[in-house]
C-alpha cells in the first residue's frame, strides 16, 4: 500500500509513542517518599534520563504489526525499558565499565553513590517483572500469552541473554578475540533484549507462528545492526551528540565490529542486516510499516 | 491431632525437602559451558554454598498446609532461593557490606571478582522469574495463580520490599536511628521475602482468603523473628558455627534489635513472635504442623 507508506511519518510516530511510554512510566514508578526516598529517586533518575524508548516502541510496533490495539502491551513495553535501564546502571558502575556520563548526564552512581545505584538497578529489574503482572494487562490479554512473554523476557535478559553478553564483554576487554566472540557479545548483550522487545509485542498481539518467526528474524537483524551502529557512533560520533564520551570503546580495549572487521565493512554489514530485517516482514501489510522504518532509523541515527 | 504431631520429625522433614530442592536446583541451573562458563560457575557457586533452603521449604510447607501436593510448587520454591542468593551476593560486595565470608566459604566476589559477582546476582534474579514460568508449573497450576504469585514475589523482592530494606540498612549504618527504622529494615530486608515464600506456596496450593490471611500473618511474624535471631546469633554465636564473622554487625555500626532494645528484650520479642505465628495457624489441621515446627526452629537454630 504505497499511499499509506508515503503518509507514514516516523518522527511523529516515535515522538507520540515515546510520550505515551513516558506517561505510563510516570504512573508505574511511584514518587519517592519515606525511608526509601533515595532508592526511588535513583531509579527514577535513570529511567527519566532521556532514553529513546526504543525497546518499548518496538514492543508496541510489534503488537501493531499483527493487530490494531498496540497500547494494550504498555506494561510490558515499560518493563523492557526498566530492564534496559537497570542494565545501563550496573554497566556504568566502577567495577564494570566505570563510566561517568550517560545520555549527557552524570551516571547514577556519580549522583547516588555506588551502593544505591547497585540497588536501584536491582529494584528496576525486579519491578520489571512486577509490571508484567499488572491488572490492566491481565484484563486485556490472555494469561497464557503473558506467561509466555515473561518466560521469553527472563531468558533474553538473563544469563543466556543480556547478562551472558555482558560477562563476555567485560572478560574480553583488551584481549585479542575471534570474530565469533564479538558476534556473541553483540547478539547477547544488546540483540537478545531488542529481539525480545519486538517479539513480545507480537506474541501479546496474538501473532501466529509464521508471524512470530518473521518478527523474531526481524528483531535479531535489527538488534545486531543497532549494536554495530553504536560501535560506529563511538568511532565517528561527537561526544556532545551521543551523550557519552566518543572513542571510549577504543580507550577501554572494547571488542567492537570496527576494531575487528574495520569501519567500512561494519557499515556494509549494518546495511545488509537492515535490508534483511525489512525483507523478513515481506508478508506483513502496512501495519508493519513502523517496524520497517525503525529498521532504517536505527542505522541512520546520530545518537 | 496429637498423634500425628508426636510422629512429626522436623529434622527429617527439613532434610528431605532440602534434598528435593537441591536436586531441582541442579536441574534448573545448567552446567557451565561456553563463553559464559565463569558466569554460570559463579551463579552455581553461591546457590550451592550450603544454604538451609528455608524459603523454598516455607513455600512447600505453605502449599502443604492448604493441600496435599506440595511438590507442584518446586519451580517457585527454587525461584525464591535464587532471589535470596542474588541478594546475598550483592549484599556481600565491597560497595555494600564488604564481606569476605558467607556460610563458611569465601564470598562470590572473592572467588570470581566483583564484575562477575555483580552479574551472577543479576543472572540469578532474572532466572528466578524464568523459573516461575516453567512448563511443569504451568501444567499443574492455573495461570491466574502463577501470575498472582509472580506479582507478589516481585513486590516483596523489589523496592517496596527487600531492596528497599537493603537501602535503608546501608544508609543507617553508624547512625542513631529510631526503633521504627530497625523495624522497617527487618520487615523489608528479610521479612518480606520470607512472608512471600510461605504465602506463595499457599496461593499455589489453592488456599482460600481466610487461609491466605492466616498464612501471611504467620509469615510476617516468623520473618521478623528470623531476622532478630540473626541479630542475636551475631552477638552470641560462634563464627565457626554461623559461617561468617560473629560481631560483624557491631563493627559495622549495623542497626539491630540487640543494639536498640537490648539482648534480653530481643529474645522476649522473638519468642512472642513465634507464639503469635503459631497462633495464626490455629484453624489449620495437622498439615500445618511443619509450619508450626519451623517457627520454633527459627529461633532455636545455631546458624
Amino acid at each position: 500500500m504505497p499511499s499509506e507508506r508515503n503518509f507514514f511519518d516516523l518522527k511523529a510516530y516515535l515522538s507520540e509513542k515515546k510520550a505515551t511510554v513516558d506517561r505510563a512510566l510516570e504512573v508505574y514508578l511511584s514518587e519517592p517518599e519515606g525511608p526509601t526516598y533515595d532508592l526511588i529517586s535513583a531509579m527514577r533518575y535513570s529511567v527519566f534520563a532521556g532514553g529513546k524508548r526504543l525497546r518499548p516502541i518496538l514492543c508496541i510496533a510489534g503488537s501493531e504489526a499483527v493487530e490494531k490495539a498496540g497500547m494494550d502491551v504498555l506494561p510490558v513495553a515499560c518493563a523492557l525499558e526498566l530492564i534496559h535501564t537497570y542494565s545501563l546502571i550496573h554497566d556504568d558502575l566502577p567495577v564494570m565499565d566505570d563510566d561517568n556520563f550517560r545520555r549527557g548526564k552524570a551516571t547514577n552512581h556519580k549522583i547516588f553513590g555506588e551502593a544505591v545505584a547497585l540497588l536501584a538497578g536491582d529494584g528496576l529489574l525486579t519491578e520489571a517483572f512486577g509490571l508484567m503482572t499488572r491488572s490492566e494487562l491481565l484484563e486485556r490479554i490472555s494469561t497464557d500469552l503473558i506467561l509466555k512473554v515473561i518466560d521469553m523476557i527472563a531468558h533474553a535478559a538473563g544469563y543466556r541473554g543480556m547478562v551472558g553478553g555482558q560477562v563476555v564483554d567485560i572478560q574480553s576487554e583488551g584481549k585479542e578475540v575471534d570474530f565469533s566472540v564479538v558476534e556473541f557479545i553483540h547478539t547477547h548483550k544488546t540483540g537478545a533484549l531488542i529481539t525480545a522487545s519486538v517479539t513480545s509485542g507480537a506474541i501479546l498481539g496474538g501473532g501466529n507462528e509464521t508471524q512470530l518467526k518473521a518478527i523474531t528474524s526481524y528483531g535479531k537483524k535489527i538488534g545486531l545492526a543497532f549494536q554495530i551502529s553504536d560501535d560506529i557512533l563511538d568511532v565517528e560520533g561527537d561526544s556532545k551528540t551521543i551523550g557519552k564520551s566518543a572513542g571510549a570503546d577504543e580507550r577501554k580495549g572494547k571488542i567492537t565490529y570496527p576494531t575487528v572487521v574495520g569501519l567500512s565493512r561494519s557499515k556494509e554489514i549494518q546495511s545488509e542486516l537492515v535490508e534483511e530485517a525489512i525483507d523478513s516482514l515481506r508478508a506483513f501489510d502496512h501495519r508493519a510499516e513502523p517496524l520497517r522504518r525503525i529498521a532504517r532509523f536505527i542505522i541512520e541515527r546520530k545518537k
